[in-house]
């Protein structure tokens, strides 16, 4: 990692995620987000809907990474604590802000503004809003921290919301060869060898098994164009010399 | 939470992940596999493929759960780092095993048993071999932490021979009921009556929202199988009183 490099981490907020109830997806869905905005998460983390969990987690996060995006725990219910525990990560206070109260009374149509719904408008004090262009109670930007819903549809809208707020450094491109027939026993030397000549480029092995056969994908990581050019095309002609024809993935079949 | 549990922690190990290019399956596997054994998932997190990061991850989780499970960097490439990551976290040797590699060489078909795939045989002082039904290559148990394959398939296959060395505790039985049409904000004070009546009980709402229409799914999750059911039978007719028809969910259909 060079200190140009802009690193992020993920929070999963919910004991759902950690029951097995649910499959999470938000993390890659903000991992593909990130990635050409020049964001690289470097961490993420799945902690329980309990405030002492979320506040470890966050601050141990916030202070590492450039940015901390959270999912989960900012709905109306008991179990949606996220907005307090963020308010005391940071050590401010937090109630229900006069913004955030005129986005829900303005557009909320899925029912009275009660007391429950008004929970959705409490904000952390001096947070930005984050526009829920889904479902409207929005999420809000405290410091490098971006908090964010848990339903995957909600949270991708807010992903809008967020970009203008991001600082990317360089982007980190990849080069994805899929190898068919390929086995990462046999090409592990040869793989090594191209690691060690191009310091500036990461290679990853990923063996797959399928019904239609097995193979490996070969993955070649840069923040410099150049270099990863030149660098996957010698593996891909590496792979050719172990008899594989090597076949581009492209980044969204992968 | 009772002394009574047994709590656990996943450790996903792979820059795949947090880039984006693989959507994780292994956390939800491992969850859905250890509640019935008694083990209660209390954290997760991902780290890249750096042995200083694993390290440090592996003794923050170690030290404070019951059981620590990682996936992913146990195979013969150069970027599969974790059991040094391991040996050095517990402050053993790590070199080739004899009864590792002998399995290797009894089973292993994939190719000629070279240095690569003999880095699959390196396994750190004082562990226990974790067969490996699917590839061969052994993961292993080292104190209260279990090192499995990132590869999905081959991952389950070693949570069969995790299983035996699995002491749990209390049982969390869930139900979980979907309430088609209701919303959040409507149910949100009932729901956390019911979550302080039944001190015994956790209760968790998860909207959903789909092309067939939206809903809330409310879940409670206790070990006392009594009170589950007298909390559930409560919460069936708390959601009838809204209008809704309760139906319960299969745990394999969530």
């Amino acid at each position: 990692m060079t200190t140009s490099l802009v690193r992020g981490a993920v929070l999963l907020i919910g004991d759902e995620v950690l029951s097995g109830r649910t499959q999470d997806v938000n993390l890659q869905a903000i991992a593909k987000f990130l990635a050409p905005l020049g964001v690289q998460l470097a961490e993420a983390r799945v902690v329980s809907d309990e405030v002492p969990e979320i506040v470890a987690a966050l601050n141990a996060l916030r202070t590492r990474y450039d940015y901390v995006f959270t999912t989960g725990g900012i709905g109306p219910t008991h179990d949606d604590k996220t907005a307090d525990a963020v308010a005391q990560a940071f050590g401010v206070v937090i109630d229900v802000r006069a913004d955030a109260r005129a986005i829900l009374e303005k557009h909320y149509t899925s029912g009275p503004l009660n007391e429950a719904r008004l929970r959705m408008a409490r904000i952390p004090d001096g947070a930005v809003l984050i526009d829920n262009p889904v479902s409207r109670a929005p999420g809000f930007m405290l410091g490098n921290v971006f908090v964010m819903a848990g339903v995957p549809s909600i949270m991708r809208g807010m992903l809008l919301g967020v970009a203008p707020h991001i600082k990317g450094g360089k982007i980190v491109e990849q080069r994805i060869w899929r190898g068919r027939g390929l086995r990462e026993g046999d090409l592990a030397e040869g793989l090594q060898a191209l690691d060690e000549k191009y310091a500036a480029v990461s290679f990853g092995s990923y063996p797959w098994f399928s019904a239609q056969g097995h193979g490996v994908h070969l993955v070649a990581r840069s923040v410099e164009p150049e270099t990863l050019e030149a660098a996957s095309a010698e593996l891909a002609a590496f792979m050719r010399a172990l008899g594989a024809e090597p076949e581009l993935v492209r980044e969204d079949e992968r």
